[in-house]
């Protein structure tokens, strides 16, 4: 076994230090001298490209277009919209002078305090008010509408306790920001684009998710409804995957955003926010990935196959070589991206490791006894099994296994949470529960008061309302008041 | 004429205010409520994403990776290297609180005085120090060389006097960084990518460009030499387009970054950096629209084609709108973008004008006659000449007319400029011939002193060296003393 597996902790042994090990192992990201902000390495960085490609194609399948807004916001324009400055006032970075200048003593650069600014700016936490204070002037009439703009951008949010990618001070993100002429179609909107995350969730990251309503304690500063997914990672803790927020004439008003409607009338406009984040490669990770390290959806994965010689001479592996390259051709000719590991450097067995670790989902090995007999080892890295098979048509084979392997690893977190999601009456009964990590449908009154006792009590949160979900009306577990449906609780990150 | 047409002032009224209006009434950004921020509106976005894509796509094809680095920079970082604070400390927002409050007397938010950084930190300028300092640690035998990785970023320059595109205190673009075990290595990197550079003008921007190096004064900050491509805008000012640099060992020695050789034997690494901005849709603009409008290069329009009908009636409208169906189907199977605008609430010369205005690269229209004839009429931007043509295999003709139009415009601003780059040997006609707005070859003594007079007597500079030119020595203009060769003199962006 190579060096890098035996030092990943396992999930077993300490959950929270396996996900640390296997994102500093595999490559993906590390802390960076600013506190609170990572370093997203190639091989990370390349997951969220595909991620944002697949994300991109569907906002502009749905009318889409992408926009840049200022990474800057006047400070005053926080406190526009009540909820929203109470939200995100509290972490933010803050720029106060636009110079440094020689220390006097020769030391180094100093702050000029002569270049102090008027009014402080604050890097972005969310865009939602220098978006609609532009806005403003974009929409007079209801033929302005609806605006359906996303932007790809880093926020920042000043975060006392950090995690890579799950919660970090910096991260990268899109926003999605639409502006439309009638409630109805602003809400229409917030729900096709929870729509869209949890395909992309299901489809792309092989995750299945639980599309609901926030309450109004987990609400987005600011909105009048939040929809959210909600996933389950290994250890039954909830991960929130994307959200999309129905805004009604909030910001409208905040920023005097007005139109004339098709009967001359004047009115606000209606508003919509939706965004997803460099968290859901967290969400992947934690979804699928093994103590031997990553196991990657096919789609998303950088390398889809790897291919290592196993060779005895050079003039064997010039043979191997030769065989291989066709095999290349024909799986790049499928769009199937390949990488054939050929170094010198390395045993094989230290490769075989390294792959595992990097969740390649196919991997092809090639020897003499191969060359003689027409073929190939192949591994898949979900299920760790391996198997000779024929080199013919080999490529057909693999796109076949890649296929499957994107539908086995859903189905296996999807069987997974279906075992791990309760039905609870009693507030006992759901202090045990939660305590073994489960997802838990219960009764509850609608109140604050006993939203934030449960969280107190048991760290768990409502995740939230189920959109699909028994609608039977009951009482709550712990206070015994009328409740129109069942929550989902659980321990979330 | 329609409206916007009538306001866009002309170039020979006033170049820059026509610039200006371009950028506002094409839609492609304005300046937001932060000082020198600009807002990209979707359709100038959409250029710049065409721009990354196929950046991108050339960048991966040389080998590189991209990855993300922090938005902040710690301020002690950026005086390690001593030409480099000196470039860019001057002018950086510098973040140095990280809370706000609510104000006392509930007027709003103020900056919380106890939320003040031990460190203040700095919104990149550029990326050197904290990748250098990142790098550090990645490094340590030549097996990890080369890096070569390139980052898509926002970064901020406090700019006194900000222009759409040109100089914002914000920006978009992409640095490469990349790391070396040898000097020639590095240096044949920042060729490599200078190439890529001036590829990526003359293929995709039609935009020509002369290759060179810059002289002392102009160099980055930090760097040994920077490599830099320079256009032509049709005022004759140079705008440089992307540059390349070679920064020695001197941010492996800043930032302690060594390496192992195969020899056993310890050396610093060496970097090279280089990177192009948003301020190239400033050039493309500026390269080849008129007093109509954009003229876009069909490889990076938006919209390659729009068609317009022209009816009398809706019963007429659907049989246009039938036809061109057919149209639509076949040109988007060749990969062509169109934009069918059968809007009805705006006249057909209002259409035409809006897209002349917005660049679209071919028109077609269908009227009742084209019908009856089966015809379509053909408008090319770029020299707005119309005819009439069959329907049949319009697709075609498009497809050639978009390849043609792509040469066509490279070819003008290859003629415009051949015209107006002339050798100079007395310092009395290059005064002369600087007021007419050319660019001007001619002998330089290799001072600083000789370039900054020339500077400020006329406004002009050494844009550079230029690769490939006449190597005769000669005498400088200005002093008469020995000088190795030609350099290339223009007022500049």
């Amino acid at each position: 076994m190579a060096k890098e597996l035996k030092e990943l902790t396992s999930r077993a042994e300490n959950y929270s230090q396996w996900y640390q090990d296997l994102v500093i192992k595999a490559d993906l990201a590390e802390n960076s001298a600013v506190r609170g902000c990572m370093v997203i390495k190639p091989y990370g960085y390349a997951i969220w490209e595909k991620m944002q490609r697949a994300l991109d194609d569907m906002f502009k399948e749905t009318g889409h277009v992408n926009a840049y807004f200022p990474l800057l916001i006047p400070k005053s324009f926080l406190s526009k919209e009540a909820d929203h400055v109470e939200g995100f006032a509290k972490e933010c970075a803050v720029v106060t002078h636009y110079r440094l200048k020689n220390a006097p003593d020769g030391s180094g650069v100093v702050v000029d305090p002569a270049a102090k600014l008027e009014e402080e700016l604050i890097i972005r936490p969310t865009s939602e008010t220098i978006i609609w204070n532009t806005y403003r002037n974009w929409i007079q009439s209801y033929r302005d509408l609806p605006i359906l703009i996303n932007q790809w951008a880093n926020v920042m949010r000043w975060e006392m306790r950090t995690r890579l990618f799950l919660r970090t001070a910096e991260f990268l993100w899109q926003e999605g920001h639409t502006a439309h002429a009638t409630r109805e179609e602003a809400e229409e909107e917030t729900k096709k684009m929870q729509s869209v995350y949890a395909r992309f969730a299901e489809e792309w990251m092989a995750m299945p998710v639980i599309k609901g309503v926030k309450s109004e304690s987990e609400r987005f500063a600011g909105a009048v409804d939040t929809y959210t997914i909600e996933a389950m990672m290994q250890d039954g803790k909830a991960l929130q995957s994307g959200t999309s927020h129905f805004l009604g004439q909030n910001f409208g008003k905040a920023f005097d955003v007005t139109f004339v409607d098709k009967e001359g009338k004047t009115d606000y406009a209606w508003a919509t926010s939706w965004g997803a984040s460099t968290r859901l490669i967290g969400a992947l990770i934690m979804t699928h990935s093994d103590d031997n390290g990553l196991v990657l959806p096919p789609k998303l994965a950088p390398i889809q196959v790897v291919i290592v010689p196993i060779y005895r001479s050079l003039e064997q592996l010039a043979e191997i070589s030769k065989k291989v390259d066709g095999i290349v051709t024909k799986l790049k000719a499928l769009g199937i991206s390949v990488k054939y590991d050929d170094a010198d450097n390395r045993k094989p067995g230290w490769k075989f490791a390294e792959y595992e670790l990097k969740g390649v989902p196919v991997r092809l090995a090639m020897g003499g006894r191969d060359l003689e007999n027409n073929t190939v080892e192949v591994m898949r890295r979900d299920t760790l099994v391996k198997e000779t098979v024929t080199a013919d048509g080999i490529e057909e084979y693999v796109k076949f296994l890649l296929e499957d392997i994107q539908k086995n690893i859903f189905q296996k977190a999807y069987d997974f949470r279906s075992t791990r999601i309760v039905t609870v009456d009693t507030y006992d009964e759901f202090k045990e529960k939660i305590e073994e990590g489960l997802f838990i449908l219960a009764h509850w009154d609608g109140t604050v008061e006993t939203e934030e006792r449960v969280k107190e009590e048991t760290k768990a949160t409502i995740r939230c309302i189920p959109l699909e979900s028994d609608k039977t009306p009951g009482v709550d577990m712990v206070t015994g008041k009328p409740s129109a449906c069942r929550v989902l609780y659980a321990r979330a990150y």
